[in-house]
């Protein structure tokens, strides 16, 4: 089912700058003459995106974690099949901000007892990992406070204090370790510059 | 968690009277003192009633199959955890039109493998059944053309034609034969008074 194509996600903190990385990878990409569909989570297809805004708007205890998780699931689900799985098809490079691991590590830390539903229910409805995760990895100080100054106030997992972004990081880092095969982690401490050169690299490399 | 309360679910074609025979019940039971809340699927509580609009609201293809079904279980979810448990803990009677019984049905019936995925996505996120489901079976064109002349127009299932009516007939007393010990079925064939003084006798003879 995607054969040609080529799924990388980013991941990483608040204010690792993701988001920014994403997009400059998918310029470079476009500008070798590839094909990218950049796209993030959760949304990224109109249905997904209405998913979302019912996630996130809202009060932080409108939804129990069961059901955020059955949500976010069949948010991800609508983007799998109406834009990822298309491009792919389509032999595109898709570039996602944020995917399944996200989920695993925020739901996760939310219950102890989440991240085996979490497993669960990703092998029943979705059952796709990207192809490439690059986490960008920094100190949670700066993160925050990058969040913080840029202040979208729709993300209600960033008003997570200092300690739980310390939490954050620590997750995605054992996530890298768990999913070595496919995880590259990148030092986001840096000037953007730099760990935007990281990244190019990599994917480079990576790719067929 | 469900001490003292009882859970009793509707089911049947469209057009087979669940609703109004599910008040008539409810109003019944009240009469002789008893606590009940009468409530619904999909829907039944603030954040259930929203995920019900995004499915039942445009066109008929505007989820696929699996997407569908993480919103109902969204919905189921949050419907069970804020209205249905707490209910039944507190010793009430609750009354539901329609529970998974209609998701083992109608998404069964749109593709044949996804029975089981219902069924796997229930025990994961849901695991709990009623503890007795009334079935109203009744000829299905009598209930495709009350359906029809009661023109809700929000369902989109019962744009259904005839012979998709039938198999819904037949699917319902497949499912009375699978949960034999927690279905009766009613003959739906009758007027409304003699069919609401059958369920009647068979809730109370049920109830403890």
């Amino acid at each position: 089912m995607t054969a040609g194509g080529y799924f990388i996600s980013f991941e990483g903190i608040d204010g690792s700058g993701k988001s920014t990385q994403a997009r400059l990878l998918a310029d470079h990409l476009r500008g070798t003459g590839r094909d990218v569909v950049l796209t993030r989570e959760p949304g990224g297809s109109p249905g997904a995106e209405e998913i979302r805004a019912l996630v996130l708007e809202g009060d932080g205890d409108r939804w129990s974690p069961e059901t955020e998780l059955l949500l976010f699931t069949a948010a991800r689900r609508d983007h799998l099949e109406r834009t990822i799985a298309p491009a792919l098809e389509a032999g595109q490079i898709v570039i996602c901000d944020r995917f399944a691991d996200s989920t695993r590590l925020y739901q996760g830390l939310a219950r102890a007892d989440l991240r085996r539903l979490v497993d669960q229910l990703h092998s029943l409805m979705i059952g796709r990992e990207p192809d490439l995760t690059i986490l960008i990895d920094m100190d949670p100080a700066t993160g925050l406070g990058r969040a913080l100054a840029r202040g979208s106030g729709e993300d209600r997992f960033e008003s997570f204090g200092d300690s739980m972004q310390q939490k954050i990081r620590q997750g995605f880092l054992d996530l890298a370790q768990e999913f070595s095969a496919r995880f590259v982690t990148v030092d986001g401490n840096r000037q953007l510059d730099a760990v935007a050169a990281d990244i190019r690299q990599i994917a480079e490399s990576w790719l067929p």
